[in-house]
This record gives C-alpha cells, sequence and structure tokens, in this order.
C-alpha cells in the first residue's frame, strides 16, 4: 500500500527559447513532490521520464474507485531505494506531453486552436532547460541527483552537460549517449503508421474529433517488441496459442504474443497523443550530445561536473550495454566518478521499470551514500 | 551479363487437400527452369523463395527496355556455385503468391471475383505439396536438391520431410525449425498495419479500385528492419542527415536511414498483393515441423532420409544461427549426414542473398560434390 500522490501544475510566463531557434511563449509543468526539501534545500532528486510516462512517479491517484499507482513507485517512496523520508523527489511531465504539461492538446494562445503539429518540435536539452526554471521556482539552486530510465536516463546525462553545477549525481539507466540507426527507424516506422492514419490529418485531428488510433495501436506495437527480450517474449508467449486449435485465420489472433500486443497498443491509443508520439520519438532521435563536439563523447563530457551511477542490462537490446559503456568510457576520459553496473536481468530493456534485487539494492545503496554525504555537511 | 530467362506456367486441374482442410480445385504454378534435365532425370534442383521473391530465381528478363535480375542470378546460372552446365533448375512461385501463380488477386471460379481475402490459408506443407506436382509432371521422380534462404529454408526442410524419398539433399539457409515470439510479434505489426488501413476494404480492395499502399509500407519497413543487422544499419547510415542541417521537423526525413525506408516502403507497396503478405506471413507463424512430435524436433526428423547442408550468418537476428544449431543438432541425433556453416557475414539475415566469397565457395563446393556423386552413378 503505497501513499497518495498529489500533481500540481506550475505555469512560466517567460519565454523558453528552444533549440529550433522557436520560442514558447507560455507554459505549464505538470509535478508531483515526495518527501520534504530540508532546510538547505540540498536533498531533493528529480526523476524524469521516458516515453510514455509522466509525473506521476510514486504513489496513489485516487479517481472514482480505480488506484493508479506511479510508474516508478517501487523505487521511490518511503524506505524504498530512492528514500523519500531523506529526500525531496520531484516527477515532472516533460513540455509537449499530454499528462498535464503544455503539449500539442493544448491551445496555441496565438490561433485559439489546438496546436496539433503547430507544436514546437522539442530536443532533450529543451526538456532539460524547462525542468530547470521549475527545480528554481521551489528554490533549489542544486539538485542532489537527476534520474531517469531510457529517455529519461538522457536527460539526467543532459543536465550534466547543460546545467553542470546544479546536478551533483546523474543516474543513468538503460540509455544511450545517442540512438542508433536501427533505434531511429523503429520510431521512424512507428511515426508513419501515425502520420498516414488517414484519422492523423495531419495533426490537426482534434478539430474533426477523431484519434488516430491505427497508427498509434501499431506504434505501441513496435515499440513494446524492442522494450522485451527475445528470451523474456519466448518464456512468456512462445509459440502459446490463443485458442486450442489452429483457426487459419490470417487476420484472427492465433497466438498469444498476438493477443497481448493487439491489447497493449489497443490500451495505448485509448490514452496517448499522437502529436506527443511524433515529438517525443523525434527527440530522441535528435539527442546526441557529442554532435557539437566532432562526434567525441569524451570531449561533451568534459564540461560535467556531477558524479554518475550508469545501469545497463544485459539482455536490453533496444540500448544495450556497449552503449552504456560509451557513456562510462568518456566519463572515466573526464576523471568523472562514475559507478557502473550491467545488471543479468532476462526483461530486456523493460527491466529499467522492474523489481530485480540486485538492481534495486544498487539504487538504494548509491542514493544511501549521497544521504550520508549529506548529513556529514550538514554536522560541519 | 546473364542469360535470358523465360517465364512459364503450368496449370493443376486435380483438386489440392490444404493443411486447413479446404480444398483448392484448380491453379496454376509460375516456373522458370535453367540448364538441361539429364536423362535419368537425377540432376533437378529446385530452389524455394522467401517472402517476396518469385520463381524468377536467375537470368534476365527483358521487357521494354528494362531488365530485370533473377533474386538468386549471383548464386545459380552458368559456373555458378550451382552451376546449370550441370544442373537442372527450377525456380518456383508459391502458391498465394501474386507473381503468376494462383492467388488472391485472381478471380474464384466459383464466385467469378477476386479471390481475396477468401483465398485458403496456406501452409508450407502445402506449398511443398503444390511443387511436387509440377516436379512430377516434369518427369522427375527425386529432386538432387531443394535449396532456399530463410522461408525458403523451411520449404526445403519440410520437402525432406513430406515426400523423404523425394529429395537426396536439402539445402537450408538462414532458415529456422519454427518463429519465436518475436517473429511472429513482427509479422503481427505489419499484418495488422496491412488489415487497419482503410484501403484494405477487409481484403476485397481490388473490387474498390484501391491498394492498401500505407499498410504494405508499414509491413515491409518493418520487416526491412528484421532483414540487416545493427552493424550494417550503423556502417550504411548511422546518424547521417539526410540534409546538411537538422529540420525540426516530425513528418518530414531528417536521416538517411528514414530516407532509405521509406523508400523500400515506396517501392514494394507498388509491387506486392496486400492479401499475399498476410498469407505468407501466416505460412511463416504456422510452420513448426516439430508440433505433431509433442514439440521434439529430433522426433520429428525421424522420417527425413535427404543430406544436408545447414547455413546461418553470425550477424542475423531474425533467424539466428542458434536456430540453425538446433536443426543440426536433430539432425544429428537422426544421424543423418549433415554439414554445417556459420557464416561471419556482418549484413544480417539480408546476407544469405549477397555476395560472400565463403558463402559462395561452401555452396560451389557441396555441388561440386552433389555432381560428382551423378557423373559416378552414370558412370556404374
Amino acid at each position: 500500500m503505497s501513499f497518495t500522490a498529489t500533481p500540481q501544475v506550475m505555469s512560466f510566463n517567460e519565454p523558453l527559447l528552444l533549440s529550433s531557434g522557436q520560442t514558447l511563449d507560455q507554459y505549464q509543468l505538470a509535478y508531483e513532490t515526495y518527501g520534504v526539501l530540508n532546510d538547505r534545500k540540498d536533498n531533493a532528486v528529480l526523476i524524469c521520464h521516458a516515453l510514455n510516462a509522466s509525473h506521476h512517479v510514486a504513489g496513489i491517484y485516487k479517481n472514482q474507485g480505480t488506484e493508479t499507482l506511479g510508474w516508478w513507485d517501487n523505487m521511490i517512496g518511503p524506505n524504498k531505494p530512492v528514500d523519500t523520508n531523506k529526500f525531496f523527489v520531484i516527477g515532472i511531465n516533460n513540455l509537449g506531453s499530454c499528462f498535464g504539461s503544455t503539449g500539442p492538446m493544448d491551445i496555441n494562445p496565438k490561433t485559439k486552436k489546438n496546436w496539433g503539429a503547430e507544436f514546437p518540435v522539442l530536443t532533450v536539452e529543451d526538456w532539460v532547460r524547462s525542468q530547470e526554471r521549475l527545480v528554481s521556482a521551489l528554490g533549489i539552486k542544486s539538485l542532489q541527483a537527476v534520474m531517469g530510465g531510457s529517455l529519461g536516463g538522457m536527460q539526467a546525462l543532459s543536465w550534466s552537460l547543460v546545467f553542470p553545477d546544479k546536478v551533483n549525481h546523474s543516474v543513468v539507466i538503460a540509455s544511450a549517449p545517442n540512438l542508433n540507426a536501427e533505434n531511429i527507424a523503429f520510431n521512424e516506422v512507428a511515426r508513419r503508421a501515425i502520420v498516414n492514419d488517414p484519422d492523423f490529418h495531419g495533426g490537426n485531428f482534434y478539430e474533426h474529433n477523431v484519434i488516430p488510433k491505427r497508427g498509434l495501436k501499431i506504434a505501441r506495437m513496435v515499440g513494446h517488441i524492442t522494450y522485451l527480450s527475445d528470451d523474456v517474449m519466448n518464456s512468456k508467449f512462445g509459440r502459446s496459442l490463443k485458442n486450442e486449435e489452429i483457426k487459419y485465420s490470417t487476420q484472427d489472433v492465433e497466438f498469444q504474443i498476438e493477443s497481448y500486443l493487439r491489447y497493449q497498443g489497443e490500451k495505448f491509443s485509448e490514452y496517448f497523443d499522437a502529436n506527443t508520439y511524433l515529438l517525443i520519438t523525434r527527440a530522441l532521435d535528435y539527442f546526441d550530445p557529442a554532435k557539437d563536439s566532432g562526434n567525441n563523447l569524451t570531449k561533451a563530457f568534459e564540461k560535467s561536473r556531477a558524479d554518475f551511477l550508469v545501469i545497463s542490462f544485459k539482455t536490453d537490446w533496444r540500448f544495450s550495454p556497449a552503449r552504456s559503456r560509451e557513456i562510462v568510457r568518456a566519463l572515466i576520459d573526464n576523471k568523472r566518478c562514475v559507478s557502473y553496473a550491467e545488471i543479468d536481468a532476462p526483461h530486456g530493456h523493460d527491466a529499467f521499470l522492474l523489481e530485480d534485487e540486485r538492481y534495486m539494492a544498487l539504487v538504494r545503496s548509491y542514493f544511501d551514500g549521497i544521504s550520508k554525504k549529506i548529513n556529514s555537511v550538514e554536522k560541519v
């Protein structure tokens, strides 16, 4: 049984200059906080989310009899690896998302219509800059840690480069220093499926009172395959049939795995915004901190000041351990203090969200260490 | 410069009982032959095709100034690894395909309308049985070899089980004893993309004079990703941009890999039949020779009599070498004569279609051996 979480919203009226050169004149960010900010304001931890998650990181929403658990509730909370008895944890929803922060579903104040496809294209760095304003507004000068998995890990990395003096620890889980060609390719399939859905209407489907569900379903199905390892798919579904006998049909479900993927696609298409999906996958594609350093990641990390914890999972083929090791190597080249663990979990990319004793113990121990450092500072 | 190939068609009026229990009363098969059938009729080699290929295996079609080279022309022809100076090679188009053999585009004699989604669902075994009739009609009692890559390799395997006394050598390249959950998952994404395209009209799009191009494009893009290795994608495309600068667009092409995939999808959607795509991917899903032997592949191969050459490619993640080794193990358990090679080619699943010196030399040497056996029989 977890605690009750309360979503909040913060508005910003100072224009935000984006990587694209465009400006967002005003925006709001949805967020949640857990635990108490100490007097020195040096126990804050920011959690960044991945593709389809939100600021609802931990705790429970109670709404009309249903309960929604935060997406990283196993990791964050009282006495959990990131212990909210010790840390003040901030969950934040990214700009452009569809869960409370300003995004394509919202009304563009200039046109009085939904932003739709006109919403500015964003980068990971844009997210980090928008997040920094919220962190500052909470009175926090420096984050004790920024932590995330997958795309969230990219934000944790980016924080250490965009605001090197404002983050003490960067925790980068199941992530990569950029997408490779195959990663981009899967994103592109998902985007094409959405854009080519006749119900997408060039991104202005809101006016037509339709949702490009077909495209969203395909996008999610493709994505989901890349989240799971081959092994876990085989052990969970294998070639199990949905019915006792083969039906000899190309359109009906024959195998369990088909049923599972269709269900995941269906569910996703009911709550996720199509334009947000395009924006977020594009931010993933663009992320490449080494680009402005002649593709030299070591050079890119010269400006980082944080300590790092980097974690990868052996069966993750979306962002393989080799990609995490690239990050670790660049950090070591820069004599940064970096801990690295490669966890032999069977679940593929999804492992970063799942219970695994070694993984949880590792994060717990790392944050215990941070907590001890904070306390020793307080005693001085 | 290759020789000119001539497509032929053979019609069958004896009903074909299918695995599903349905019957196909009449059908035709498109095929090509290269080389000369010897007097003993014991130098025949059947080539089975994979997903999107056809009976046009080798040689050139000349048509209004354009030349179309057979899909395995590097492998088959005079003085090539499968030497048509020695062997009589048959290329055959599978039932249900869209290149000349009876398929969903054709008119159902009972309804006088296109078969469309009503075309019977087929299995690899159905293909093998339909092919055997053509081989028999050519006067061939026993094939010296059946050879194929990917789905073609499954047919080569199946021949050795359905007609154990009619195939002397089975050459199984870049194949698997069945699809795993991930393979089925990718097929399902492709099928859903096609079926959900509003232009699919439940499979009866012919009457509406439209083609579900959007779905076919997505299907091909997904497929294409699985044909290539991560390595080859990174070396060929990496993160190269299409234009000099990022355009900050979610819908335009930014990366070379996107441009390549869109092109592949576009091209495919112009020539491939959507119902055929559904049928062929389903035949792939269903293929599972061990199923009727309690999922025991060794038991399944008890009835095989052929010698085997099994080849896999190290970077093939669609049908990994581990899957080929399952086949090899089952054959060895049965004391079959089996040669196995795992080729360290960088190209992923596509490697079976590409030039690789070691691969070509291996097939050449295997077929030279077969040719010597034939000659020694002739001399006796």
